[in-house]
């Protein structure tokens, strides 16, 4: 558990808070580049670390994000004129480029100085396989992308999926960290005498309670959790926390290349990114962006703050939950699939989850170390100014998780060293 | 009227409130039994006292309430599996019994002690006439349950109703106490010359200003309302308030078996419960659980927090008036009925009323004293732990409203005795 | 900009706020006539300056204003009834005129003086080319109406038009006092060379950044904007601000008798009033009460507080935008026309724009100096009780704007004294 006050630290992502603070030193997923899919097409609507953004493509292609507000007073870019590389507030003809330079003041006249006075509030954005990232914070050269080895997987086999979650973003990464709830929420109703013996999938199912090992890492943190597989062996999977909100959970399939991204909208809201490499078991899905193998659906996006990469299932629906599947079975939540019962259950913990009344377990000690990892280093940051883990160092971000069975004398770290190892950059 | 400060002490009931405690010192309906038809059926969501709660039957037909994030990680038990004597949350399998006892946590190690050390906070039921009580307050032994005469009526000749209120629980029941309205909001449209005279109704219609008289008494309190009737007759009116938030308001039917509840669900939201015997001169209703004899239409119940018994009238819907018929006189208001005129008038009020605004007459004196009775009870609680009246004392509640014709020089006390007197427990 | 504080200061009109207190010292229009069409008709729910009013009409066809709460116990009247000159509470049946006056309190003993002691907080109306004004001041004797020449004009030549915003009066009271956003927002699409030369749109759309004179008047402010004419002449366009929430603008036609009238509902919504002879190059529009030529659609008036004469466009669909008639620049902004531009802009600042975040320029000196005279003007009755500008002197609202084009030389006070000079008092 947490004290109210270290919740409230914690969670709250606004402009000037410790932990916005924190974010805003990373490069994070804004949008897709679908949503501005071409040179001066419509702007976009972006709610992001508690601001109110407008995305845009400008005449030469590259993406903009602008606080939504005019300078002037205050009138939304959102229904701006994209036009010649730059956003044009029809209010009075102000005209801002994609670095927040005032490039056209039509209202004042020629002679005037005050165009040089007035800038837009603008954040830079890069562009990769299909997700355009922003950097919102202080420094005037941004520091390096994180090397996430999904960059470098072929464009064919990328599957990138957004999906937004009505709830704080600490509550949603936190359930990445927690391998346990995969044999309850997702699988509660597969037993083991179903499945193959001696199979990942066997090994899981036939000991729901795992134990742990947690080590500390350069990008974040790392754990193990691990249970009986076949005689003198151990059965690991391993999952990384890396700072300052993404995650690497252990998949079955061998060759993970599969990062997941929690990205706070504002404090009660959450984009959650899946970037990731097919896995090589799974037919390749209609087109690029889908929402993974999964009975989800999504729906349309539309225009406002919060309608972006929305579920049909929802709070307001109960999930579609169908109590009778449930009763009989068929699945333990009755609920369609591991994304609804993800959203369901983080959702349900209310816009953000009270700490404070908490009972954590050994399964939990993966989020005990997390959090105070992430107030540790906000607090550095706020108080001595001390870049935050990874920032300056992309290429920590370079591993992967691991799934594995090792002899049961094994040390966990080496044993699943070579697993965890990513392809080098340029490299498959 | 109250000033600002006593109106936020007599009207708010959250946990940790002066009246919030006590109201918590006794037994009040949460649901109806038919909310959980079965063994094993679906959980319910019940907001009570602003607490909120999770209602479900267990395999051994016993109705359990516990409060709705799991002691684990929150999530929310709504969603939880109701089996096997339990309700077991669907994010790593903790199940709870009835009793608020960890029976299972199969997410811990075999040997783990940490089972023991987790409770969820439940509170106890029990089920008379297809209502469900319980006890949200402090004592380990409950008290005992309010010894109604309803409780004793043939089940063929039991009606209950319930129906939501969207305002404060106060304001409410106060129209129970105030007699007088019924002349206006009810029976605005009646004339006594249309009447027969002699009867009830018509000295009723002949004076629509009675006087009052009051007394204190075990239960709570209780006033006489008194106007003309035949030559040297009172036609009396009298009327109860029982601890914490029932009353039995004067029926013309003589035989009155008839308690009302206003049970907070939060500070601006209040279920009534209506219990009763109908009426010899009442036809059997459609069912056990109807909504009495008025035209007013109930909205068939949704599993939202705010879902139960609402009725098609509404706010959004200016309580469907029809203007028309209100000007004609056709009915006083235009509304549908007795139902949806106390609905109406209520929540017109605010969610809260400002009693710091009233200008309150000789008619509301019974509201003055009901008021301070209270604010003294939940002080001497506050103050003293001084159990509030009727906790430790069943059988006063056994106790019945009265209207009846008496000699003018007859004392009110005296005269109203024999028809106050409730059956003995176990007879008709 | 203004600082926070200051931004408060003039936004808020609650009661007892200091810019509230400034607006209730005049009469100010609170609903039109036709809202309540006929004696006894149906009461309206009216809100003004963050009070909840009733509006009805009485039997002597006088308009009346009352507090929604009843005195008594606070049951809305708008379920009232109106009847024989007053409004009746249907809770207990009392009765208050259209001043206040308790007429009847049937449920009080005949002998009680009570009624006598209870007063309705109700407000004076007049009625005026078909809108009702209200005054919601202090003096036991309001002061006289302002001498509006739009009061004089025959009543087929009268349009009235109210339409609703969902924002806080200055911001859209702003948009009137800043002539040169008509050029980008409004006319943004039009070129000089599509328009004949020599016109006064001509010279508009050929100089899009005028140069601004500012002058203080008895009524409140002045701004003469100008720009270059024909050889050695200039174009003057001359709007006024009237207290505490009038303008008249420039009109291209020349006999502009045109008063535009901000009108808080609450801090939140505004009520937006044209009253205006119709300018005779435009066509009898369809009945006296219509939504100016624009093909803005108004919906149908709904009874709840916020429901009176909205558009059909709004945030809610983002102004109904067709971004490909935006983009092909069929207009500027892609909207149905000015009103529909000037509420989606305006809105879009948020419901109360941050002045601190402004950067004004050169064609915002109206706006600074109103502001500060509004201040001003809220301070000294704060302070000192000074009667605000204009109040007292109704004579003073007897003005017009200008739109001219005169000799560089010519002094523009002087230049454009006939043209805002109203005819007098009575004539045409």
């Amino acid at each position: 558990m947490l004290s109210k006050e270290k919740n409230e630290y914690i969670t709250r992502v606004g402009t000037g808070t410790p932990m916005g603070n924190l974010m805003r030193q990373y490069w994070l997923p804004v949008m897709l580049s679908h949503e501005v899919p071409e040179p001066d097409c419509d702007p976009v609507r972006v709610m992001m670390l508690g601001e109110k953004l407008i995305g845009f493509r400008d005449t030469s292609g590259q993406v903009g994000l602008i606080a939504d507000g005019c300078p002037h007073r205050g009138a939304s870019l959102f229904f701006g004129r994209n036009e010649e590389n730059g956003i044009r507030c029809v209010y009075h003809g102000w005209k801002f480029d994609r670095t927040g330079t005032c490039v056209d003041m039509p209202n004042e006249p020629a002679d005037s100085m005050f165009k040089t006075k007035v800038r837009a509030r603008t954040y830079p954005c890069v562009e990769r396989i299909g997700v355009v990232w922003a950097y919102l914070g202080p420094r005037a050269d941004p520091p390096p992308m994180p090397d996430l080895e999904v960059f470098d997987v072929p464009e064919d086999e990328v599957e990138v999926v957004a999906a937004m979650r009505d709830c704080n973003w600490l509550q949603g990464m936190e359930g990445d960290l927690d391998t346990c709830h995969v044999n309850f929420l997702h699988r509660g109703a597969i037993k083991a005498e179903d499945l193959t013996p001696g199979t990942e999938e066997f090994y899981m199912a036939a000991e729901k309670a795992p134990r742990y090992k947690y080590t500390e890492t350069e990008y974040g943190a790392m754990y193990g959790a691990y249970r009986p597989a076949g005689p003198g062996e151990l059965y690991w999977r391993v999952a990384q926390f890396l700072f300052p909100c993404f995650t690497h959970i252990p998949r079955n399939a061998r060759q993970a290349v599969d990062t997941r991204l929690w990205v706070p909208m504002d404090d009660y809201h959450t984009m959650y990114y899946l970037l990731r490499r097919r896995p090589q078991n799974e037919p390749a899905s209609n087109g690029r962006f889908v929402l993974s193998a999964d009975t989800a659906i999504r729906k349309d996006n539309s225009t406002d703050w919060y309608g972006r990469f929305r579920l049909e299932a929802s709070a307001d629906n109960d999930y579609l939950i169908d109590r009778d599947k449930q009763r009989r079975m068929v699945s333990y939540t009755g609920m369609a699939g591991a994304w609804t019962e993800d959203h369901a259950i983080t959702e349900s913990m209310g816009p953000i989850m009270a700490r404070e009344s908490e009972h954590l377990g050994s399964s939990d000690v993966m989020l005990t170390r997390v959090r105070r990892r992430l107030i540790d280093a906000a607090s550095a940051l706020a108080d001595d100014n001390t870049a935050p883990p990874g920032v300056d160092k992309p290429g920590v971000y370079r591993t992967r998780s691991a799934s594995i069975i090792l002899p049961a004398d094994t040390d966990w770290l080496e044993g699943t060293a070579a697993m965890r190892t990513a392809s080098p950059a340029g490299e498959r």
